[in-house]
């Protein structure tokens, strides 16, 4: 159950902003992320502690239709070397100071954890099913991915964190994302299919027949019961569609605020499983800072149908959470700002606009 | 004189960053942000060495017009506020690692140096002359506040400074900055004019006049002899119009470029003056790199007029330089990219795309 912020608090933080000496509302984003923050937090003297970065691989049935020009081998190779630091996310990790967790919930291939001793092994499987035949996974392997999730934010909480982003490696998973899109926000199919790491427009159509028919047999295989269930429970499509990392990552983000964390999201994917989550409990958007939008045909779509406002826009689509991080420093702006500037009252300032 | 970068080096170091392990291009502007600071520092593996930040106060006879909201008296207050660190740029500046210098070049008001210690004295006057009438300043004036803005860099490039940002504190400094956006672009004087720190629609159009009505004494003024001088020269304008703090940041800049030093540039007013600098010397503009669209109405079509793409676009219009400053760990991660990113050979991962 996540606690929907309390908004009588809006005005007391937004005095103690207001009253910082800076023509009013000119530290812009930054100032509405201070109100945020502090929201979260209920406090006027907002933190953030511990930053963890929770990144899931898993592998995916669709695959095999040929809808990423990436081969599914590249989602093993990444997490070898996000274990051992070599990727784009460890540099990120570094440069920002978040702890790194590399969890494998799905991935394809059995790791030597002795050789790769920084993977994390949760596997549920060696990749989901192909949901174009088929559902993803079953009920029990998707609430199994969640609480993987929800027990890794759980672990990062007990050690202090209070702000956390999610990551995925997973080829493939522009796929679950776009039919997620489609199907949470009724945005028609093809503006929700883009290039994912760099198809052709050849590779876009095919993409997006397969996604159609996909959604065909979906829509097909719903008795009347399961319809009036679809609703209610919007949990069918995510288990019908999702990457085991995709769910994980719901799950955490559902924890994450839960716990009263701060969630930084990622790009198209992890947008996408942001707003899946919202589906499960609304409340969670409150949480979620968006970090950046990236060149994923579709992305800025995605954000505007979620009335979100991402920080960066830097080009990024290399994913594995990047974009996320990369927009901690903003954050940190914000939390500095309030706790650190001085007010018009004690600098002895003339009140400016 | 600045050195041309060596285009030359391009290959090599595209070849070195599109074989990190990642999509080629999926780290977007942080790629080609790798490439520039590459190519200024002319090697593979650039850094990026003590980070200095030069916010130089002034103030602006035009003031006494009207154009701005705020009272000129708030120079001289937030002066002291940024001595005491109790600033926007203070706080920036301590989160990003930037070692603040403080500079009066031409703040109307005499500081009490013992109570003021971290206030470099460099004043040239106190404040410049009305341009409504008159020159603001004379040319030894302006040669003197270039020198200011020159030797400042020398000593931070001499403490191994190869990263700076440049900022500023001069109330009424839009309105020169929007007249060099019309002269040196051509944009229409009404597109280059805006709210400043807040004015409202009838102050935007007052502020209009008063500039249009300086633009007029200040071409009735240019003799047949001087017009020829001022396509020779630009530097006319830069001194007709300017404020000690502006001119200062330009001759800042321009060393900076001389020494080969990468030079972060912020909002309106600083864009201003970098455009300024780049009609001293046009390969200034190699060395920019420009950290944020502002809100001021005209920044983005000034931005676009100088063919640059700012980092962030975050809402800011504090200056102080903090848009620039808070762009600064953009640029580490494209250094830290390009020197700690495996690449494809050695993490034996399958090229992607």
């Amino acid at each position: 159950m996540i606690q929907a912020l309390d908004k009588s608090f809006i005005p007391v933080l937004q005095e103690k902003i207001d009253n910082l000496n800076k023509p009013k509302g000119s530290l812009g984003r930054i100032e509405s992320l201070a109100l945020q923050i502090g929201l979260i937090q209920h406090t006027l003297t907002p933190k953030l502690c511990h930053p963890c970065h929770i990144l899931f691989g898993g592998d995916h049935g669709i695959e095999r239709e040929g809808v990423s020009v990436s081969p599914r081998e590249v989602t093993w190779q990444q997490m070898i070397n996000f274990g051992r630091g070599g990727g784009g996310v460890n540099m990120f990790c570094r440069q920002h100071g978040f702890k790194l967790h590399v969890v494998d919930v799905g991935v394809d291939y059995d790791f030597d954890h002795e050789k790769c001793p920084h993977i994390i092994d949760r596997k549920i499987a060696h990749g989901t099913r192909n949901f174009l035949h088929e559902p993803a996974m079953t009920q029990e392997e998707y609430e199994r991915a969640l609480t993987v999730g929800a027990e890794m934010v759980d672990k990062c909480h007990a050690e202090g964190c209070n702000i956390i982003s999610f990551g995925e490696m997973g080829i493939a998973n522009t796929s679950p994302s776009s039919i997620w899109m489609h199907l949470f926000l009724g945005i028609p199919l093809d503006k929700c299919v883009g290039a994912g790491a760099g198809l052709n427009d050849e590779g876009i159509r095919h993409k997006y027949e397969v996604l159609s028919s996909s959604l065909l047999t979906f829509r097909n295989s719903l008795t009347e019961h399961d319809s009036s269930l679809f609703t209610l429970h919007s949990s069918f499509p995510l288990s019908y569609f999702g990457g085991y990392e995709m769910v994980a990552a719901i799950g955490g983000m559902l924890r994450a605020a839960e716990h009263g964390m701060v969630v930084i999201v990622d790009g198209f994917i992890m947008t996408a499983c942001m707003l899946a989550a919202s589906r499960i409990d609304k409340n969670v958007m409150d949480y979620a800072v968006f970090g950046h939008c990236g060149d994923e045909s579709g992305h800025k779509m995605m954000l505007d149908g979620m009335g979100a406002q991402p920080l960066l826009s830097l080009g990024l689509r290399l994913g594995e959470g990047t974009g996320a991080i990369c927009a901690y420093p903003i954050l940190q702006s914000a939390v500095n700002m309030i706790n650190e500037m001085d007010n018009f009252q004690h600098a002895e300032i003339t009140k400016y606009f």
